[in-house]
C-alpha cells in the first residue's frame, strides 16, 4: 500500500478539479453509514469485538479494485498530526482521529474514496468529486457498497433500510453534500434569506471552517437531514435541484455586484491580493477570508484562469496539521501565523495584482432574476 | 506675483527636505503673532479697519526680499476648495480659511513662509523647514519681524512684550513646535508615558491629523505652551532638547522592535504596502496609517532610500480638498475614496515590495537606553 507521505504529497483529485467549469459548487460528497450484522455498533463494541470487525473489513477494502495502490492503517499507526492531516483533507471524520485501537482508514490513491472503519459506524464510506456531480459521486460510492456487500452481511432491516448507531442515518445510511462557494450572497446580505430557504425544504446548511453556524471563506455546505423513507435518487435529485437554483442565485448576485458596486468588488479583491501576497504573519482565519476574495477575483477574470486551483490548494496547505507536517516540527501560534504568511506569499509570488478594470461575470443568466420560491 | 495653480503644483519645500537624514523629526515651525500699534484687534475692528490694516501691511509684505515672486491674495479671492488646499499645506490656519474681508495670506515661493494677515492677530507669520532645525526657523522668521518692524509700528510694551489678541500668545508671540513621527513609540505602547513626561515640563504635544488628541499617522507635533516671561533663545533651547530626546527614544524603540519581533514590524509593512497597492476604496485615515508604515518601513531600510519622500506628498495629496482641486469637480465620500486609492496605488507602482528580510535600524544609539527623566 501507499505510504502516508505519498499520499499527502499530492493534492486529492477533488480539490483540483473544480478549477475548470464550476465557479460556485467546489466539490460534491456521498457518505454511506453501513453496519455488519451480528456484530455490536463501535460504540457498544469490546476491544476484542471491534478489532474482530476491522480485522474482517480492511483486507476486505483494500483489495477493492478502487484502492489499488491506495492508503490503509490502523489509526493506532499514525500520530496525531498524521491524523490531524486526514481530517484537513476531509478524509477522515475529526471524531474518527479520535479514536483508538480497532478503528482504521483506507483511502484510494486519488483521495476521491475514503472508508473509515469503526467510526461511528462499522463502515462509513464517502465519495468526493470535484464540481457539481453528485450522480457521479453516489454511482461510485454505490459500486464500492455492492462490491463489500457481496464480501460481508450488512445489518439491513426490511422495513428500516440498514441499520446504524445514530436514528439519523436509519434508512438509506446516505449523506449527500455540496460545498458551495457563496461570496456574493455574503457581501450583498443576500446569504440569511438564501439558508432559510433551503433549511425550510428540510436540508441543512452550516459553515464548512470552524464548525457551527460560522462561516469561514463564504463556503457552506448543504445536505440532506433525512435518510429515512425516501430513495436515494430521489433525496440526490431534490438536493440537486436546490444546489443549482443556490448556484444561480449566487452568479446572479455576483452579476448584481459587479454592475452596481464595481469598485466595492475590485476594492475587496485588490486588498485580499494585497494582504495575501505581503502579510508576514496571517492568521487561518484571516486567510481563508482573503483566499475566498481572491477566488472571486479569478472566477470574475481578475485573474488568470487557474487561480481557483491555487486557491484550493492554499486552503487545504494552511491548515495547521499541513503547516505543522510542512515544517515538520511542533509551532506555536505565532510560528504557524509566519509560516502559513510565507507559504502564501510563496504560492502567489507568479500571480499578477488583479485586473479589476475588466471585472466580469461569466456564469449568470442576467435574463431571469432566479426566484428563491422555487426552492 | 504667483498664481494659486503655480503655487499648488508644486509640493512645498519643508515637504520633501525631510527625505534625507532625519527620520522622526520632520519639520520645525515657528510662528509669530503680531499686531500694529494703535489699531484694533481683528476681533474688535470694523471692516474698514479691518482693511485698512491689510492695506497697509499687504504690500509692505510682498516687497520684502523672500515674498519675490510668491503668492498673495484676500482671502475673498479664493474660493472654499482653495482655502481648504492652503489649509491642508499648513500655510494657512483652519480660522483664517474661514475669514472674509479684510483677511489676506501671502505666502513665499518654496512654501517655506507664509503670513496671515488679519487672523486673530494682525500678523500671524511662520517660517517650517524640514527635519529638526528650529533655531534655522527662526533665524528665517526673525529677519522677516526685523524688516516689517522697520516699515510699520508694532505693539509693544516695555513689560509685557508684543500684544496679542490672545493673552496665550503675550511677551514674545511665539509658537515653536516640530513634528514629529513616533510609530515605534506606538506599536510598543510607550507613547502615553513620553507625551505624559513632555507635558510635564510644560510643552505641549497633540497629534497632527484629526485634531484634539486623536493622532493619525503617528504624527505628533510637540510645542511650548509658554511665551511669557522667558527668551525666544531660551525656549526654543528647551524644546529642542525635548525633541531631541524624544526622537533617541523613538530611535531606541524602533531598534527593540525590530530586535524582539521583526515578524510584526515585518508584518505591518508588508500589510500596509499590499493595501496602499492594491486598495480601490481608501479613506485618508487608513491611507495615513498605512503610509505612516511605509515611511517607517522606508526608515528600516525596506524600501530605497527617497520612499519618506514619496510619503509626505501622498500624506498632502490625498487630503479632501488636494483630491477635489486634483478632480476639478465636486466629489462624494465614496468618490473621494476611490480617487485617492487611485492616485495612492499611481504613485506606489514602481515601488517595489518591502524587503523585510534586511530589516535595520539606522538612527539608533543602542549604547544609551534613553532615559525619559532627563526631559
Amino acid at each position: 500500500m501507499m505510504r502516508f507521505s505519498t499520499l499527502i504529497k499530492h493534492p486529492a483529485e477533488w480539490m483540483t478539479g473544480a478549477a475548470t467549469g464550476n465557479a460556485v459548487v467546489l466539490t460534491s460528497r456521498i457518505r454511506l453509514a453501513r453496519n455488519l450484522a451480528r456484530h455490536p455498533f463501535p460504540g457498544w463494541a469490546k476491544k476484542v469485538q471491534r478489532r474482530e470487525v476491522m480485522e474482517t473489513l480492511k483486507p476486505a477494502i483494500e483489495n477493492l479494485p478502487c484502492m489499488k495502490d491506495g492508503f490503509s492503517k490502523e489509526l493506532e499507526e499514525l500520530d496525531s498530526v498524521q491524523k490531524q492531516v486526514l481530517v484537513e483533507r476531509h478524509l477522515i471524520s475529526r471524531e474518527h482521529a479520535a479514536r483508538g485501537e480497532g478503528s482504521a482508514a483506507v483511502i484510494a490513491r486519488q483521495q476521491t474514496v475514503s472508508i473509515m472503519i469503526n467510526e461511528e459506524d462499522h463502515l462509513r464510506m464517502q465519495s468526493i468529486l470535484p464540481g457539481q456531480d453528485l450522480h457521479h459521486a453516489y454511482r461510485e460510492i454505490s459500486g464500492i457498497d455492492d462490491a463489500l456487500a457481496a464480501e460481508v452481511e450488512y445489518a439491513f432491516d426490511l422495513r428500516l433500510g440498514y441499520l446504524t448507531t445514530c436514528p439519523t442515518n436509519l434508512g438509506t445510511g446516505m449523506r449527500a453534500s455540496a460545498m458551495l462557494h457563496l461570496p456574493a450572497l455574503v457581501l450583498s446580505d443576500q446569504i440569511g434569506q438564501v439558508l432559510q430557504a433551503v433549511n425550510k425544504i428540510g436540508l441543512a446548511v452550516r459553515g464548512i471552517f470552524g464548525e457551527g453556524s460560522e462561516s469561514l471563506g463564504h463556503l457552506f455546505q448543504i445536505s440532506n437531514q433525512s435518510t429515512l423513507g425516501e430513495s436515494e435518487e430521489s433525496i440526490l435529485e431534490r438536493l440537486d435541484r436546490v444546489i443549482t437554483q443556490v448556484a444561480r442565485n449566487e452568479l446572479f448576485a455576483r452579476e448584481k455586484l459587479v454592475e452596481e458596486d464595481p469598485d466595492m468588488v475590485a476594492d475587496k479583491i485588490g486588498r485580499a491580493y494585497g494582504l495575501l501576497r505581503h502579510a508576514w504573519l496571517i492568521s487561518s482565519k484571516e486567510a481563508l477570508e482573503h483566499v475566498s476574495m481572491l477566488r472571486l477575483g479569478g472566477d470574475l477574470g481578475a485573474f488568470p484562469a487557474g487561480t481557483s486551483r491555487i486557491c484550493d490548494e492554499l486552503l487545504m496547505d494552511i491548515q495547521p496539521a499541513h503547516l505543522q507536517l510542512h515544517t515538520g516540527k511542533k509551532l506555536s501560534a505565532e510560528e504557524r501565523d509566519n509560516i502559513r504568511a510565507e507559504i502564501v506569499r510563496s504560492r502567489l509570488q507568479n500571480l499578477e495584482a488583479p485586473d479589476n478594470r475588466s471585472l466580469q461575470t461569466n456564469g449568470g443568466d442576467s435574463d431571469s432574476s432566479p426566484d428563491l420560491g422555487v426552492l
